[in-house]
C-alpha cells in the first residue's frame, strides 16, 4: 500500500519489472541520464556506503540497490521530491538499505559525516540560468534542471567533502559544461579518470557526458567508447538497450 | 632538385600525390595525427594568415597550403628537421605561401607579431617525462614526443600570445592530457569550443583529440561525432578515408 497524489503514477523502473518508483509529470520524471550514470558509475558491491546528490526521486539510489550490498543514502532539496523517493523505497521495500535525506547539499554538516562514503553519484542541474519564461513555468523542474538551488561548485565541492580519499564521484551532465567541469573537479582535487561521451545517433553531437573522478587521484584521463543511444529508426541501439534492461 | 641526406627519403604527402614531403626514419616522420589535425582546424580560405608552432617537417603548413591563399608560419626548434621542413616546401614550390621559422616558441618576441594570427595550429609533444630509455635512445625523436623542450603550458601561452583575439587555436593530442588541455587554455583565455575524440576502432578508447579554442570566447563546448580510424580488419574506415585521401 502506498499513497498517491492525484498528479502521480507508479512507473516501473528497469524493463524486468522488478522495480517501481513514484513518477509525477508536474514533479519529477527520472531520465535516461540517471539509468546511463547508475549503470556507468563504479561501485563497491558487497559493502560500503554510497551518497547519491541532487537524488529527485530517487532513481539512481533504486538502480543501484539492484547490484550491491552497500547502504545508499539519497539527498534532495525539494520535499515535494524527497517525499515521492520515500515513497518509492518503501514501495520497494528497501528501507534497510536505502535511506533519502530532505536536505540542501551545501549545509550537510551535522547530517552527514565528512569523507566518509566509498561513492559519490550525482545527477545535477544541468543549465546555469534559467529564461524568466522557464524560471515561472514549473517550479520543481526549474530547480531540477537549473542551478538555482545549487551551482556546479556547490555540487562538485559536496562531492568532495563527503567522498573517501581515494573515493569515486561520478557523474552525468552535458558537453557544454565538460571544461567547467573538468576545471572545477581539479580545483577540488577530485581528479577525473574515466570519460564517456554519449551520442543521440551516429553523425550527431554528443549530447550527455559521463564522467568519474578520484578524490586525490593521479591526473590520467581515460575516455571510454563512444555510447550512442539510437539507431536511425529511433529503436535503442543495442549497446544502449544492454544498460536499459540490464 | 633537392638535396637529401643519407637517412632521408621522399614520400607522397596527400594520396592523390600532388604533395611530396622529405622524411627520415630517424629524425622525424609525420604521423596520422598531423593529418587529421590539418583536416579538423577551421582556416581562412582566401586570406589571412596561419601559424603552426611545432610544426616538425612541415606536414600541416604544406597540408593547410592546399585548401587555402592564407600565409601560413611554421616553427619547429631542431634544425636538422626545420631544414627538412624547407626543403619541402621548396620541392613543392610553396615558397611563396609557406615560411618555414627556425625558432624557440618560448622566444618569438620580436620574430612574430603578437595577436597577429588568424588561426593558430599546433602538434605539439604528448608526454610529459621522458622514462631516460627514451630520453638516450634518439634526441630527435625524443624532443619531438617528450615535453623536453617545452611542456603543455608553454604551447598554451605561445598559441594566445600570437593568435588574434577571437582567433582560432587547434591543437591535436592525448586523451590522458584533456584535463591539462582544457583548465590550461582556459587559463589562458582560449575557450574550448570544439573537440573531437579518435578512436583506432569500435569497442577501444580514444587514442587522440582535437581540440579547437577560441581567443576570448563564450563557454560552450560542442563535442562532434566521434571518429573512428580502423575497422575490424585493418583497413580504414570510410571516414578516415575521407580525411586521409583528402
Amino acid at each position: 500500500m502506498v499513497q498517491l497524489y492525484d498528479d502521480e503514477r507508479i512507473d516501473y523502473l528497469t524493463a524486468d519489472e522488478d522495480m517501481r518508483i513514484i513518477q509525477s509529470p508536474t514533479a519529477f520524471s527520472f531520465s535516461l541520464d540517471a539509468v546511463l550514470l547508475a549503470h556507468f558509475a563504479s561501485i563497491p558491491i558487497k559493502r560500503g556506503s554510497i551518497l547519491d546528490l541532487c537524488s529527485g526521486n530517487g532513481a539512481i539510489p533504486l538502480l543501484l540497490s539492484r547490484k550491491t550490498n552497500a547502504l545508499i543514502t539519497g539527498v534532495e532539496i525539494q520535499d515535494r521530491i524527497i517525499d515521492m523517493a520515500k515513497r518509492s523505497v518503501e514501495l520497494n521495500n528497501l528501507t534497510d538499505s536505502i535511506q533519502m535525506i530532505h536536505g540542501d547539499i551545501r549545509e550537510l554538516k551535522g547530517v552527514l559525516n565528512h569523507s566518509s562514503f566509498d561513492v559519490v553519484t550525482c545527477n545535477p542541474p544541468y543549465f546555469k540560468t534559467p529564461s524568466q519564461t522557464e524560471h515561472n513555468h514549473n517550479e520543481y523542474l526549474t530547480i531540477a534542471r537549473h542551478e538555482v538551488m545549487c551551482t556546479l561548485d556547490d555540487v562538485v565541492k559536496a562531492c568532495k567533502l563527503h567522498v573517501k580519499p581515494g573515493g569515486k564521484v561520478a557523474m552525468v551532465h552535458r558537453p557544454g559544461r565538460l571544461v567547467d567541469i573538468l576545471t572545477t573537479m581539479r580545483s577540488y582535487k577530485l581528479e577525473p579518470k574515466r570519460l564517456q561521451l554519449v551520442y543521440p545517433k551516429k553523425g550527431k553531437e554528443a549530447n550527455m557526458l559521463l564522467i568519474e573522478a578520484i578524490r586525490d587521484g593521479k591526473a590520467d584521463l581515460h575516455i571510454l567508447p563512444p555510447l550512442f543511444v539510437y539507431n536511425e529508426d529511433g529503436t535503442y541501439t543495442e549497446e544502449a538497450s544492454v544498460i536499459i534492461y540490464d
